[in-house]
């Protein structure tokens, strides 16, 4: 009995409890913060710049598993998702809303556990929690989050811009976030199937740390403009690079040459992709939760962008005709082909 | 065979197959609308005003019911109730965002219903869609709106700054959209006792039109305007006149005393309320859903506000001290009481 006396269970505090308590320490940052939370709205003094808005919904067994996703990091990664959109717009973002579904399994406790991750991450990037709304699912949680950003007419960056001629630039290194899931998920299954074997994710550190605390690139976005130098266009990578290369072409109206070899991956990431027996390209371009930059840039900026460690230059932008090409290392031409979501869609159990 | 051709499946569309079926005839109104859906995010250009936030989270199962809920007037109620929370801020709603998570019960056409109902409810209160997530889920549909406005420094009304002696107004009436509900419910229990018989709503226009199609006060921001009456503190009433009216006072350290007999009910929703055997007042005090405008005016500008049609004075802010006070036809005098989600959470079936 003493020991449930520990938890508070969500009912006994009520929407205005919850917020109350989730939001008591809460002190806002930026000067564009006009009203925080606290009213029908949030308000945000905003001097005359662009506003940039991205939102992002993320539903308990759709896109994280309690069973391995600690909540603290999944309020990180829930802030940290939406922020990288407002970076890929060349933007900074300023503020944010988090809006919960919860059901009655969740205790205050929990929930606080989330949040410690989303102040946390708020904190490392500087941004306000401004807002959100608070109510009770039937099943499981879903998290809402809203970023929105400050940018200049003359900076922001969008998919449709890309020319011909323009280099392709990736940042960091891709497919670890999937095949970090896919580690996680093996030792799920190995501790269902023998609750007495405690999981080890020994020596897969780096590829299920990509998975569970990701990074949005602000430093990117920091060095490009230190440099002076402004992509054609941007979009961060979220469903894998083909995906969002597709995108950036379509949109843009071009084609695209990328060189498989160039293509920048992690050596933990391929030695995993090889033992699941899954070409390591195949997890970079349809793997997907990386978030890292896919951004364009015109010739003449190479030698700056080359300079930048972590950039890698891996392809062109060609004439729409030409068609979104994987060139292989034995001169072998591939289309592009986007994976992503409708995987997901197809493990829906109603 | 034939009969199942007529819909279409989401998994055969994908995520970026149903962004592009919903999003294929958008066109944008505002001026302030830089960029719409299509990129990592949305733009906004906002000409230094003060930018104003609210979002709201729809679970279904916990907010609406599709047995008796229409798709095309859940869409619509999903906007009305976010840009209600912007005229409460005596600010005008501008754009909003659309997450929606879907399991795969639902077909192409059933979310094009819904959609159906966003984009006339954002035509009608002359608002852009700007952007927003489509992801699947588990169990149900779960919809999150963002709505983003602009106000003026001087006009954005909060919910902090009741004075002692303002005078306590509302507009329209109150208690008909809880009334509403109860009738559907009731219906809905009918019919799946006996599924021959078609519920009939007959005697219940009101009601029902109430909690199925509300609508956001626009034209009550835009009287005040006209006639040059700031509030002193607003707020909408989603969570009944107590819970609403108790935020204003928690938040501007002052008491209240309002007359039972001047709140505003309905013939229809009084005449509903006595038929359940429940008093009228409870309706209005703890029902929610009403979307109306609660708000505290100095009591110079009395003369004007009684002039607007529609809009009731039903009481007084007074000290601190006095505490927040119903007080009956009879003189005597109870304390008022939030409700509201709490009773929804004991709800939670998981």
């Amino acid at each position: 009995m003493e020991e449930e006396k520990k938890f508070t269970h969500l009912s006994e505090l009520g929407e205005f409890g919850l917020i109350q308590e989730l939001t008591k320490g809460l002190k806002t940052k930026q000067e564009s913060t006009f009203l925080g939370v606290g009213d029908d709205a949030a308000i945000i003094d905003n001097a005359n710049k662009l506003t940039v808005v991205s939102t992002d919904l993320l539903v308990e067994g759709v896109h994280f598993d309690l069973m391995y996703v600690p909540l603290k990091h999944l309020g990180y990664k829930a802030i940290v998702v939406n922020l990288s959109d407002i970076y890929a717009m060349n933007a900074q973002p300023k503020q944010v809303t988090v809006s919960l579904a919860l059901s009655s399994k969740y205790t205050l406790e929990a929930i606080q556990e989330l949040y410690a991750g989303i102040e946390k991450a708020c904190e490392y990037y500087g941004v306000d929690l401004i807002g959100g709304d608070t109510t009770s699912s039937l099943k499981g949680m879903t998290i809402s989050v809203t970023a929105i950003g400050q940018g200049e007419k003359d900076k922001v960056v969008k998919r449709d811009t890309a020319k011909v001629g323009d280099y392709i630039c990736v940042s960091g290194d891709l497919g670890a976030a999937y095949l970090g899931l896919q580690i996680l998920e093996r030792e799920k299954q190995v501790y269902l199937e023998n609750p007495g074997i405690i999981p080890s994710l020994d020596g897969h550190t780096y590829i299920v740390g990509r998975q569970l605390k990701p990074e949005a690139r602000k430093d990117v976005i920091q060095v490009l403009q230190e440099i002076e130098v402004k992509p054609s266009a941007m979009i961060d990578i979220s469903d894998g690079l083909s995906s969002e290369l597709l995108h950036i072409c379509h949109a843009s109206g071009v084609g695209c040459e990328i060189h498989e070899r160039d293509i920048p991956i992690h050596p933990e990431a391929s030695e995993q992709a090889l033992e699941f027996s899954i070409p390591p390209t195949t997890c970079a371009l349809s793997g997907g939760e990386d978030y890292e930059l896919l951004f364009t840039i015109n010739k003449e900026d190479f030698q700056k962008v080359d300079a930048i460690p972590g950039i890698t230059v891996i392809g062109e932008i060609v004439d729409k005709e030409k068609g979104c090409k994987l060139l292989t290392p034995d001169e072998k031409s591939y289309d592009l082909i986007a994976q992503g979501w409708n995987a997901l869609l197809n493990k829906d159990v109603e």
